[in-house]
């Protein structure tokens, strides 16, 4: 049997950049994925902040494998690949494992509300032996306030009974540090991620591997900084510090504002468009966003020094 | 330009049966549309109550084409087309128009919450323009207890004005009568679907065209012939009846009590099979529905028939 070795660390749901006809802009999106790569950060690609439920399966399997080709090492990637369609979800991940991928990052189905574990349980089942694959590790995803179907312990519990080397761990994106906490303490050695770095430092020291953010598309280094150094001195001070740039960040809509930020420290406007149903920042907020940064001396690393050749 | 005549009346939200593999089962599901037209009933395949959102956009692909293959006529068809992914509810739609189905029945994108109409606008706005089809008939779903995301009088209000033929309709599974009522008078002229047959006699006397209603799948007739005498002295009687079958069987969780009904009535326990993360009715339950179905003296006209012959 392979090993696969376990995903730890500091991961980013990596932005996906669309041309003006809004198709997927994949050699921007492997620069950017290259990017976090340099900055130690993991790419759980096709996450909520990438846009991955406004792409078609066709899609992001196009891209995994430009990405790949393009040499990035897939024992760095998470790729999302829960659908709400047990056929495409079963592709997907198939798809992902063939290619080498450290883990699948799974969504419930979420189109039908108030359905039971009982399903839930069939429905990851049924992937897992569908694709039937050894190096398969699947990482739940738990975001109720989007998805609106939840991972309950129950669940993790009956999923890790039934399958303890494919289900590997889970995104806690609940918002809710009592959830996590009960995580950790349910579950020890199960790897647990936090939903954002605003309490990577708690999800550490209670056992958890690390986080899975938004804002790590980026502040991946001061976040991945802070996974490094949990256990020093400065820790608190660290964590003090992307707290307080993660709150000012998340005043804005998250997505539209990741890409406005992306675009404004590569100098690419070309970054900024989204799908429909998101749309962008209104004129007033961007601004407010770019000055916000400048004053708190934000800085993209890489980045920043091509654009002060420019 | 061709004119697409506009769909009125009573559609059933065609549930899907599957294998024992959870494939479509297509010839079964072919056998149960024959039947509801045989019934005067239209078919709305891939609605909520088709587990639609548990099938690929190929699997769906597949399954019309050999509908329309079969002989049914695709002018009786209202296929749901609309997924979160701008590139699935293009393509489906697409081939949906493409065989001439006579209407397409469009969720909002539903995975992201909170969207602005701003966003749907643009979403069913780029469907539009990509499918570019004068033929094209969009209904737009409402169903914000599933989906989540609402489709707003504002938005119908401006969709209209910038697509005033190809936006034919709207499909109102609020449950929320007085929502139904704002649309109808709100928008004179416009195809306006009850969710359900609770509310037809209300729907068509307020302007309305029909309903596209989960339990047309077992009472097509009744309810059919309460479209056709809505005006006659009969209306609220027959209303009165078909609401109490309604009511009966919106006692049980939805899509397996369907399923149980036609497998029995049908004789062919094959029908019963859910994907996940839909499950079956306990035996408890499905004993209770049974029995309720035969006091009230329920029958499925023509399959009763073939159960009397059996």
């Amino acid at each position: 049997m392979t090993e696969t070795p376990a995903l730890r660390g500091v991961l980013s749901p990596v932005v996906t950049p669309f041309t003006a006809d809004l198709s997927p802009d994949i050699p921007r999106w492997i620069e950017h994925c290259r990017w976090l790569l340099s900055q130690d950060c993991g790419l759980a690609i096709f996450g909520t902040n990438s846009e991955a439920n406004s792409l078609s399966a066709g899609e992001r399997e196009e891209m995994l494998e430009r990405l790949v080709a393009g040499g990035l090492p897939p024992e760095r990637m998470m790729p999302g690949t829960g659908c709400c369609a047990l056929t495409d979800s079963v592709r997907l991940t198939r798809h992902a494992v063939g290619l080498g991928c450290a883990g699948a990052l799974m969504l419930p189905p979420f189109y039908y509300k108030g359905v039971s574990d009982e399903g839930l349980f069939r429905n990851f089942a049924e992937v897992i032996e569908r694709v039937g694959d050894a190096r398969l590790r699947i990482y739940l995803y738990h975001i109720p306030p989007v998805a609106q179907v939840p991972i309950s312990l129950a669940l993790i519990e009956r999923l890790l009974k039934a399958y303890p080397t494919a289900v590997a761990g889970v995104k806690d994106s609940s918002g809710d540090w009592s959830n996590t906490r009960a995580m950790l303490d349910a579950f020890p050695g199960f790897g647990v991620f936090a939903g954002n770095e605003l309490i990577l430092l708690d999800t550490l020291r209670g056992g958890g591997v690390g986080c899975i953010s938004a804002t790590a598309n980026v502040n991946p280094g001061p976040i991945h900084q802070l996974y490094e150094g949990w256990q020093g001195p400065e820790a608190e001070r660290m964590q003090g510090e992307v707290n307080e740039l993660r709150r000012f960040v998340q005043g804005f809509p998250m997505i539209p504002a990741l890409k406005e930020i992306v675009a404004h420290y590569r100098h690419d406007p070309a970054w900024t468009p989204l799908r429909p149903p998101l749309v962008g920042l209104a004129a007033e907020e961007r601004s407010a966003l770019l000055a916000g940064l400048a004053e708190r001396g934000f800085a993209m690393p890489g980045l920043d020094a091509a654009r002060g050749a420019a």
